[in-house]
């Protein structure tokens, strides 16, 4: 499996939003679930998103997504996003987990595993070997805080660039699995 | 400028609509705005986004949009929806137009420009040479009708692919903008 983590530092960790906007963003996790195991017509069966949620009022949630278990899902933001409530209220939605790891508790997790970071100065993907099984870890509008990317760097093997320019963490996601299709990697 | 454009078939030419994906799917439309003009903190000043909509009530309906010229707008498929529903009903937005050109009309006025028809079947575009100010068009999730495939394969270059998988609308763009960013192609 190909693996993402998303670290929102502002994403609401209780179900009571008006809207995912100004629940601290969690328009950009609904976009990364959709860029992360969406197909045309189908969804991927090899993707894990991880998402690591720090808003209030309830921190941490970490809600992890296997593609390979979801089903009923649409692929537009309304609906997911009505997916993350009901799993953000505890409620059971097929391929959707909830629990209250932090973002270094899942990276202890990973401990052995292929991990890159992304980073726009980071070496480009398109000339970089990629081990089987990798985790991306990307940050949200903000980017990843320096104690959580410190911690990272530890376990990673290298920062990882998907193009010249700073891209939304779902358009990266779109572009990682785009580089991994090409390579049959998990595909 | 790089430019896209998506026939959508049965995308709602009235306002007058619950939510976007009942309305003939107009949450694609809202996610290849999103992947059409975005990076992370800033809006493309190089992409338009020519979108045709030939559903219910009044079609065709043809909305241009001009990145260079787009200011207030978010990037949320609910905040984007909100303008296109504007636009939709003759509200005037920055960098929105509105008129009632066809795809066929539309083909016609890029005569002499450089067109490339998304296709999984077509030339892997890493392996293809761009020309400046090109053109990609774009189905929606049925794809492009025979008769319009035809009418523009008239004017088209080639055909092109992003992938070995076949991808949503919006994922193909990101992916596309992600390519001539590279080349450095009206960056």
């Amino acid at each position: 499996m190909r693996e993402f983590i998303l670290l929102s530092r502002k994403g609401y960790t209780t179900p009571d939003f008006k809207d995912l906007r100004s629940a601290g963003r969690l328009d950009i996790v609904c976009a990364c679930i959709n860029s992360s195991i969406f197909l045309s017509h189908k969804i991927r069966k090899n993707v894990i998103l991880n998402v690591i949620l720090n808003g209030p009022s309830n921190p941490p949630l970490c809600i992890c997504v296997n593609s390979a278990k979801v089903y009923e899902i649409r692929s537009d933001e309304k609906s997911i996003g009505e997916i993350l409530r009901n799993v953000i209220a505890g409620r059971v939605h097929a391929g959707f987990e909830k629990s209250k790891k932090s973002f270094q508790e899942l990276l202890r997790e990973k401990e052995g595993r292929a991990i890159y970071i992304l980073d726009e100065k980071g070496i480009d993907i398109r000339r970089m070997e990629i081990e089987r099984d990798p985790i991306f870890i990307l940050g949200d509008q903000i980017g990843l805080p320096k104690k959580e990317e410190k911690f990272a760097m530890r376990s990673a093997i290298s920062k990882v660039s998907v193009g010249p320019l700073r891209y939304f963490a779902s358009h990266c996601i779109t572009i990682i699995n785009n580089e991994l299709d090409r390579r049959g990697l998990d595909g």
